[in-house]
């Protein structure tokens, strides 16, 4: 009914506006998780020798390669180009130029986008693994400093008026527990996660007779996620749930650096922070500015919105594939990131 | 050093502006969120008795009034009014004009911001039960919807485009997979928020003889949360994981609900959905509406900051009870109305 | 090539679940919004008729049955049922049972979304008129403040630390210029919102010869907007441009509550509110609580995800109306309503 | 009353990983942001000339310096030293370095804290030029295409259902009004933050002679922020103002986006994209897919959350400086960057 307005002669390159739009910095990103993505196209490799679509010795030249490359990357010396676009193509050139056909044959049963899921997946896996860690020794070094405490006592306050009398040692006590009990949220959704989507092809699973279940043992996922339609919508989805598991983290850590932020001034003058944790002022030498403390404050306060933005780019995208969820890749590392800098810097605090 | 610029005579009434701003709906969210308070009043009552800070009859007074205006509140006869400010007031008025003095001794160590804590609580734990069994038999839904369809063919996509074969079962089954899992994040959420706060009193605990351990079992709590300042910094940080939890399902609905919008338009016509469940046009008679998939999509959207409503409010305010906290009532319950009344209706469209 | 899974025979009532769950609490959110509806209606009814599409007397009777239901609205004796669904069905209702056929005559040429716009947009014009005035007054209060507080020194400080001396009136008169620059951009968005959508029918336009010109004169706006694609694309994105410019007043209330909840604790000391501004406690007599100041912080901590609501459930839609902008008209009265009382306490707070 | 728990003896240096935390990549946005501060400190050092804080060849030295090293980092060979931590600090170890205690001059009367904000003041301003102009690009492309388009019809939908005929001409032209609604509200954004910040010193002002009318004059701006705690606060609101002003283009795209990509489904099959804007698939040869137009989708849902990011981390925080405000820089940049990379390929898209 409608002329094809916009229709115009094929030609043969994206336009490379277009293209440096639609890729962003993905190949920047893929060299941080590069190593997962090794991982997991090994025992790709060593499943489709399983089910007889690769030979052993075909199998063997790919996963020594694999090998290789996964060190070449450790010491920093491969390097994703930005015409590659993404680590999963730079692996399957590298196979490709490294074993001519045989590197070629890493691409049977397999896309992209199913590189990209088994990648992230296993990417969340661990972090969420190192995170709880961090989370952990954070409480404990809260628990210590309770201990060492003793019966000091502290106003409590309430409207930001002092009350009622409590110590130092039940108010750390309060963000021990509370750092505990985000370390299960952790764990449980570590445990939802532990899914392993890698087999769902372009979505939709394959004819051939590939085995899931040898890839799931391989990789040490607890489960296989049999319905390829549900890795695609598991794909952003997942990642929101690892994200927000963060935010209980973040927002203890943003009500603890309120607490000490006010008990630091001048005026309240509880606690000070050794001068390894400050910054000063040249014109003012007396001066302690506790500016970790308010990087903080604003990386808590920056994270639901950050954890918001997961949720505004996957709610609205219905099932299969969209390029959009390529986008939640960076957002997820930032969120990572900033909670496991922000947990560091708790440790050493917490430890003084 | 400064003077007090604004300091001026004490005048005796909050002035009305004032009151009307910090009030806000307070007592309208308290009327539907009474029972818990009622309940949890009990259980403070019969602890007071097993302690020996009231005596058997008084508590039994208590009780048996308590008993009176839950059955009042139950069919609709027992109002707060708004000059009480919220449901904690007028359960202990009522009390007292009930019963006097006895009816007083109901305040014996426990605040309001104690009674917010226990019936926000008691509220998270029901209502997270409740959505919970909404998700289990929208997944039932869909699942028998998969078996109905056979093997049915439609098409997967990729991109929007048209990609490779799959079925109507495969689709829907994805769906039910995913909330199923959604199922799992709720259940673990429970079990971390599953804790007693009652007793923390002004939130710096009593020294009062009390035994919170004989209302974490009357209420039915799994947990005791001993530290007083742990219950404070709690209020609005379970709220919030309570709300998280929800995200999953949302997320779910909304791509459905984008899915569905898609399928049922006239070019695309995979489905259609009977006209109970549509809105006509008095122009046009043959058209068919789905407003109840565009509902669900735009609640599913706001979802997401819904929720960092919560997060926001809560994240920058230090240890302590801070007026502030009341705020996350409101947006509390409108989180879980949204996903309760999405659910039913998934539930209705699932059913089919 | 896909069977239509879920067809199944019609019936003729809308579920009653899916009714409540579409409809939502319109009809009460329209009964504050009705006002602009009549003006609109009285608006359309006069245009119809210069252009003959009505009689002169039919408009007549058209208008004097609006002023009626002008007048009883305004006493609280017109109220919409929840089955008329909205406003816009209740006042045709009105119309045609007082009018008969005259009444159903009010439809023509004009659909219930563009009843909804129109009345939206004068809605949006009148709030963003009355709040600017409520800003400007909150900064001549702080004028005058700062005016009377003369040469009372303050200390300044940064990172949280005192820094460099200050005065008082520096203090109030930098956010009497943020409140000054906040209004600029009020009359800003005001200026481009104020365009006249009636007459973009059911989204599309008519062929009947109707004249925007007239109604954009009668009703005050200063320009038509004349595309009716536009009209429909700026429902909901209007509404986001009227509530975001909010956001700058909402910030400085934040940040000024931020100021004096730590300037009024009893270890900073430089202010103390009048106790018609303060609550106490019934166990600290001495203890003044500056819950409004809670309330301010809490609400502005609040307003973004709030904001964001709006966005989020415009962003995804595509152009042609869809209902999940029927939403949009809770958070912005919700916004609208929020800002308004916010600044009639700092009114208050600052004229002290 | 409390003793200092955490206090231990002073060490000089801060920690590293406190020193990384704090730091993040402030050298690396400066990289790009250098050219104005260069600009500003030009703008510094002949206003300290005019007022006698410098003699006229001292201030020649400075500007030639600092031309030199505009010119240095022009051409890539100036670099940021991470230990440096900013551009700021780089510019005046630069000077020192080149010039001696001459080069220390350009400090007189000026923080960091002064550096950031005018540096930034410059760049908001360039940006939303920039930005403005790209808007009316597209404007101007939609227009034309409209006009190509002559009276090709297109079918009007509401709820995704065909409603009424309308034409192409009209759906491109009702975005091209909402983008120069759009480009209004950049410009009246523009006019509210064109105020010179340079000479509030540490935020609070300073009790030398400076000029503060000189650099307002010199550096182009239309008025000058007088308050310097009004330059602090308005640090970070600026640019949410700023950047909140983009949402209206980002909202528009993701809507056309949205229509697009079901406009280009195979089965609506209304347009369709020259191959340069499309990507393939290289199992299904005869697939076009938009990623453009799904990357773009994405980049507007997520547009909203991250101008949450800016609001959420300045709302909560006083008058004075505070180190969270350095958070906002990256935001900014962000927001400002996928704005712009988004309309440069609308730009395209519209002018095919």
């Amino acid at each position: 009914m409608t002329n094809k307005l916009w229709q115009t002669a094929a030609s043969v390159q994206l336009h490379p506006t277009i293209e440096n739009y639609t890729v962003g910095d993905d190949h920047v990103l893929d060299q941080k998780l590069m190593g997962y993505d090794i991982t997991a196209s090994k025992a790709h490799a060593q499943m489709l020798e399983s089910v007889g679509l690769l030979t052993m010795s075909e199998a063997n030249e790919l996963t020594d390669a694999l090998d290789t490359l996964q060190k070449l990357w450790e010491k920093g010396e491969f390097k994703i180009q930005k015409h590659q676009e993404d680590g999963h193509t730079a692996i399957e050139q590298y196979l490709t130029e490294k074993l001519g056909d045989t590197g070629k044959k890493i691409h049977t049963v397999r896309s992209r986008n199913d590189q990209a899921l088994v990648m992230m997946r296993l990417y969340l896996k661990d972090n969420l693994q190192k995170v709880g860690l961090q989370i952990s020794q954070v409480a404990t070094a809260l628990e210590k400093a309770a201990i060492k405490s003793g019966k000091t006592p502290m106003p409590g306050y309430t409207h930001t008026q002092k009350a009622m009398p409590t110590t130092v040692a039940t108010w750390l006590m309060a963000y021990a527990d509370g750092f505990k009990d985000a370390k299960k949220l952790l764990d449980s959704t570590l445990e939802i996660i532990d899914q392993n989507p890698l087999g769902s092809a372009a979505g939709f699973g394959s004819s051939l007779p590939i085995n899931k279940a040898h890839t799931t043992k391989t990789l040490g996922f607890s489960k296989t996620q049999d319905n390829p339609m549900y890795c695609g919508i598991s794909r952003g989805l997942f990642e929101l749930l690892a994200v927000q598991s963060l935010n209980s983290a973040m927002i203890l850590s943003g009500k603890f650096a309120a607490d000490l932020l006010m008990f630091t001034t001048q005026e309240f003058n509880f606690f000070s922070l050794p001068d390894s944790f400050t910054t000063g002022s040249s014109i003012m030498p007396h001066k302690h500015n506790y500016d970790v403390l308010e990087i903080m404050r604003g990386q808590a306060h920056m994270f639901g919105p950050l954890v918001q933005q997961l949720n505004a780019v996957v709610v609205g995208i219905g099932s299969g594939y969209h390029r959009d969820l390529q986008l939640t890749k960076k957002v997820t590392l930032e969120a990572f990131d900033t909670a496991s800098s922000t947990l560091e810097s708790w440790s050493l605090l917490s430890a003084i």
